[in-house]
Order: C-alpha cells, then sequence, then structure tokens
C-alpha cells in the first residue's frame, strides 16, 4: 500500500507528496479562483502516464543496446461532456530521434502499454487507449 | 481535446507540460536507473488526484462561506501485485482544521467524489474508492 499527501498551500495552490519525498505543485488558472503558479490537477494526470510509459520505452529501448538521442510522448486526451467529465480516450504519440530501429521501438511501447506501465493499464480499464510512433534519425 | 507534452530531458528524467505551460518533473529511483531528482510518475498521479479532489473541496467550502484553516488529504492506494500493477483500491481521508461543519465537509467531498472532480471519476471505473473525514478546530 502507498501513501500520498496532498496539502493545500494557499488559494488553489496544492503541494503533492509520495514515498520519494519529492513535491508535485499544483494550482488552478485564475479564473479558477488560483494563481495560475503551477500546473493543473489534469495536467500533472496526463504528464504522470507519458513519464510512466517514458520510463518504461526508454529502458526498454536501452536493454535492447539503442539509446534514441531524443523522446517525446504527446499525449492527446477526450473527455466527456458533461461532468464528471471523465477520461475517455487517450492518444500516445511517441516522437524518437537517433538510430532506433522501428521494430524495437514497436516492441518496447506494446511492451509499457500492455505489460508494464500501471497507469496506462489502470487507464485501459475506463478509456480507449491508442498509439502511434515517429522515428527520425 | 487537450494536449500534454512529455519529454525525456537526461536519464529517467521526465518533464511533461500542459496547455498552462508550467511544468511537471519526474525521474525514477536510482535502482531503477534513475537519478531520484523529482517525484515519480505514480506520485505524480495519486497527488493529481488529491490536487483534484482538493480544489472542488476548497472551492465548494468557499462558496459555502467557510474557509478551513488547513486541509489535507491523504491517499491510500492499492495495487494488484502482478504486472502492469493496477490501482485497485483507493482510500482518501481528508483532514481539516478550522471552523468547518460537518455537514458542509461531508456534501464537498460528496460532491467531489460523485460529480465534480473528473480524476477520482475516472478512477471510479476502475478501481474502489472509499472517502473518510478528520475535522479539528
Amino acid at each position: 500500500m502507498g501513501k500520498t499527501v496532498v496539502k493545500l498551500i494557499k488559494g488553489m495552490k496544492f503541494l503533492g507528496q509520495g514515498k520519494s519525498g519529492h513535491s508535485i505543485i499544483m494550482d488552478s488558472a485564475l479564473a479558477s479562483g488560483g494563481s495560475d503558479s503551477a500546473a493543473r490537477p489534469m495536467e500533472a494526470l496526463f504528464a504522470s502516464l507519458g513519464g510512466c510509459t517514458g520510463m518504461d520505452v526508454v529502458s526498454i529501448l536501452r536493454k535492447m543496446k539503442t539509446e534514441p538521442k531524443s523522446l517525446e510522448i504527446e499525449i492527446e486526451d477526450e473527455r466527456a461532456t458533461d461532468y464528471p467529465k471523465v477520461v475517455t480516450k487517450l492518444h500516445l504519440n511517441y516522437h524518437v530521434t537517433g538510430k532506433v530501429s522501428e521494430e524495437n521501438l514497436k516492441k518496447a511501447i506494446h511492451l509499457s502499454l500492455t505489460k508494464y506501465c500501471p497507469i496506462a493499464n489502470s487507464f485501459a480499464g475506463i478509456a480507449e487507449i491508442t498509439s502511434s510512433y515517429v522515428i527520425k534519425p
């Protein structure tokens, strides 16, 4: 069992902290009573998905002895129009540069999205997840 | 449709950025090849849940003309033991200090978890979510 503590700092600014001791700061937009000093919770959510699968992919590629020059994941989300506006679709587009073979990248993405990444696989229970990739030298 | 970009900075360190332009930094533990310089993706995930429902609760309480002196949410997560170790249970314990009535806090938490918070309500599709609260003067 894990534990995360999330504290109100001021206004709408919150600090989240888990076992590592490092913090995540979140704030809402001015229009929502916040001071726009940090990312929104929804942005932290999607960033966590990208970080999770990104770490998998880079670590699998390294095990295959291929180091990407760069790795960037674009996540497009679709949400229900009515409250609570749940996440309905997620598309992850992996942009890789460097000497990475298509076969290896495909395998790494597949392993992350179907086997290793707890965030993608948790989301898979509620949203349709699709992926694509682009490799450039 | 929203868009989030998550980039590999170095090693296992990733930066995530959504529409607000603010960043979320993530890193893995030394044992996982990272440099332990920032929160883990799973920590960012649970922090996002706490930030989301925390913002709801504080904003609903303020609309009820009650300003909590402090608000802290402890999130306990349970995950499957086998890969991909999906999230199976979440318990949120809201700690509030100040002149906040039990009735108002209960209502605010209920509205957030069942109506307003997209993260809690997305998770509700995959994990059992429970909550509790503690009010101190």
